[in-house]
């Protein structure tokens, strides 16, 4: 029943140099015990929907603290009784290359 | 405290023709009482983050009766203070073109 | 062949007021003759592939002028052989209300 | 000049597994020479803006020789003088937490 989402936040009001709050959000993710690949982008995470979405909303509490604009982009994909995922839907994808 | 969201959801296994699903959320979401607005891509909400995040869970819920894959797209943009953002960010661009 | 997107483009390093940005943007847009509709958070276009994204990267050199980074969401529906879908979209969902 | 994009195309005719199209898609993007990671939830590209649109482009051309429907989404982070970064973003966070 997990969802997988690839995840980003960042502020606003800080400058072109954001990657102080991205990391705030990205320790907040590994310490969730959540699985999780950094990307270039964003963060993939896989869990329960409710998990990962108190996850990210957790991260944009922490933002708040300090940043008095913050931008989140989210997509999510839930597929039906498998899980798993962050590691598979790429091994599946590079078995057909 | 409030934060827009515009957000999008559909199912990946019904075929083509996603409409009856996306009409199922945009009904939970009418129903919610928050501010929301219908359009091409998807809808735009505003509420506090807890409110609108609640609101997407029940619309992933709702699809995945039937559904077995389902994919969602938010981004969501935080301001401190401000509020009625729904209506007066588009007044705000139109006024400067 | 005509895809539908919706589209938002903002600078990170002007602090939190971006609508004179996004109005620049907005007027590229609406001067390129192609169908769209601002909303809260971006604007739905719709046209030829080419012809859209082409004027996403209009609005982007644009903002590249004088913005020293540029951040821009696209999600884009294809749909073969129907048009006029930033109008029946909409509507599609309503009647199934 | 370069852009950092994030990019997922998968149709929505085709059912639940879609892995045989993204793997079309992945193909496309690595004969094309640009630096690319594919991740859980898209593929991450660099280049010129010109010439990661154009690829995309050349992505969605080919799902919509056998697919009447196809959904893309496209993050795109521009900043000004700095290439590489496809490598560099994911270093700087790491070296923050």
């Amino acid at each position: 029943m997990s969802v997988l989402i690839h995840f980003s936040i960042f502020p606003l009001d800080k400058g072109k140099s954001v990657s102080p709050y991205v990391a705030r959000a990205v320790k907040i993710i590994r310490e969730s015990g959540l699985k999780s690949k950094l990307g270039p982008m964003g963060t993939s995470i896989e869990g329960e929907w409710d998990e990962v979405i108190t996850l990210v909303g957790r991260c944009l509490e922490d933002l708040k603290k300090d940043c008095d604009r913050v931008y989140t982009t989210i997509t999510a994909d839930y597929r039906k009784g498998v899980s798993g995922r962050i590691e598979s839907k790429v091994k599946s994808v590079e078995k057909k290359l």
